[in-house]
């Protein structure tokens, strides 16, 4: 494909990102103070945020919950370069209203999610719904990464699709997510389109050294939410040096291995789903039972479950790092 | 199970309701206008209102809009009582805000899908999630229609979950529109619930007949949208007289026969969606090209596809009664 005139990627937000979790109060409520708090902590741990993903709980939020939450992080003193919040829903509307909400708020971009509702959709209607929101938005600070979770979502993002829109839209089109969980697919937009500065995040740390090693931006992980510095670590050393050999190489790979088991431990199917065994985790390590609350259609852990997470995180000898109380 | 204190059957609207199809402008704004006069159609052909469904493209729609063309419905002098809005979002707060607007307004129920973002979640997971919004809602006069599309929505209804939330719930939860497309799974339904008084709408009139031979309650079906009148005998006479035998059964046969053939038309899988198909055919018959809108990611139908339509509702016979002016 031809290049693009695209901005160039170093002023770009890359590395580790949380799709930070959502604490709720016990009427289900955003807890706006212990989310702020988490962010922060985030912030200090190399991580960036991805407010508003899967893993938040997102879509089980309204759009106006969405944007009172990112004021409030706004106005505790979050840099919103550090930002990239998930915007896409079902309706252009709301995809247009919250997009357009977190560029005036100077966000470094926004993950979006194809409209998700109808399925079998054709490519040339995801292309006419992205053109919309670029086109309704109309602000060239606008900076989307497309956000591909067909386990989830089931309508995905395909090459033939990020072509169309790159060539259309080359400065607000700037990069994706993908959490196929297939590395074969990530390697395709890799090879297609990274080194026209298309930013690829894995979705998994689990990909994290090969896609630094194949020209990726880096990884917004679910897991960011517990491990953010060892996860960071291995991304900055492979930042630097990519395409080592011999005993650095065999330092990444053992880095690599030790994330690998920390997310096993947290993507066991014995649990309802990661979002609450993550959570779970924090309610543990902070003490904070409150954490463990999820939005339905999640449930939380049960005692039981929540007794097989405690043991299994100190059979790997796994502790988050203290969190700085900022109140 | 046990009798349930539902309130009377005889009270609740049942019958043929369309997913009442929704006409944009020319800026892809909901066009308020030609949806009441739709609406105002279809009731003077005895179809309910079922605005805000799949094939409404609802959840192309943000909350507010839908809000706002409710209050207009309303507003233009349509019966409330006559009206089922779709209300199911992902998120449990736009639900409760939808449903207890659409209760405020004094509609005969409304239809909720589940929540359809997140996959595989637990039965006890959705069953506190529609819990929630009884509770939210709070109000006796609310009347829910479980919506089952597991094509679309991937999410699904189960009988067990509707027993337990029947159980909870005996009056808010009054019944449901099956739209699997499976037969077996409707009478599931039916011999389950439906002389608990637990109303079964079939989501295709292809299963009328054999839905109101089965103590169904009726159809709610896209169809309804352009040949409401044929799909309301069908029902009005089966309700009368289900089972019947010889020379009648045979001529609601024969009626049913008919329906489908001109279901057949819509369905097409050239076309790129059935709502596409059907906005197409009104922009035909009625002469509004308007009609022939929809939303991204939704595509209209292209000229071959709008030429291939128009002669196939020809070969067919088909023609949509004269809509009244009312302006």
């Amino acid at each position: 494909m031809p290049k693009t005139n695209i901005s160039p990627p170093s002023q770009r937000i890359r590395g580790v990102i949380a799709p930070v979790i959502t604490p709720f109060t016990a009427d289900l409520l955003p807890d706006q103070q212990r989310f702020i708090t988490h962010c922060q902590w985030l912030l200090s741990q190399n991580c960036g945020l991805a407010v508003f993903g899967t893993n938040s709980e997102a879509n089980s939020m309204s759009a106006e919950e969405r944007m009172m939450l990112l004021d409030a992080l706004v106005a505790a003193g979050i840099d919103p370069s550090r930002m990239m919040p998930g915007t896409g829903c079902c309706s252009v509307t709301e995809t247009v209203e919250l997009t357009a909400h977190a560029v005036k708020h100077g966000c470094a971009g926004v993950l979006m999610l194809p409209p998700f509702y109808y399925k079998n959709v054709s490519e040339e209607g995801l292309y006419r719904y992205f053109s919309e929101v670029v086109q309704r938005v109309g602000d060239t600070r606008l900076k989307i990464y497309l956000y591909h979770i067909p386990p989830v979502a089931i309508v995905g993002i395909t090459p033939k699709l990020v072509e169309r829109l790159l060539k259309a839209y080359p400065t607000a089109i700037t990069g994706m997510k993908d959490s196929s969980g297939d590395w074969n697919n990530t390697k395709t937009f890799l090879d297609a389109f990274a080194t026209d500065g298309f930013d690829v995040f894995v979705g998994s740390e689990s990909f994290l050294l090969a896609n630094m090693r194949d020209d990726g931006a880096g990884t917004i992980s679910a897991t960011a939410n517990v491990n953010p510095a060892a996860i960071h670590k291995l991304y900055a050393e492979s930042a630097v040096a990519p395409k080592t050999f011999g005993a650095v190489s065999a330092d990444l790979e053992r880095q690599q291995a030790r994330l690998n088991v920390v997310r096993a431990v947290f993507s066991n199917r014995k649990f309802p789903s990661m979002i609450a065994a993550l959570k779970q985790a924090i309610a543990i390590c902070r003490n904070e039972p409150e954490w463990a609350r999820v939005r339905p259609p999640l449930v939380e852990l049960t005692k039981q479950q929540t007794k097989l997470l405690a043991a299994d995180l100190k059979a790997i000898g796994f502790a988050m790092p203290d969190i700085e109380r900022q109140k």
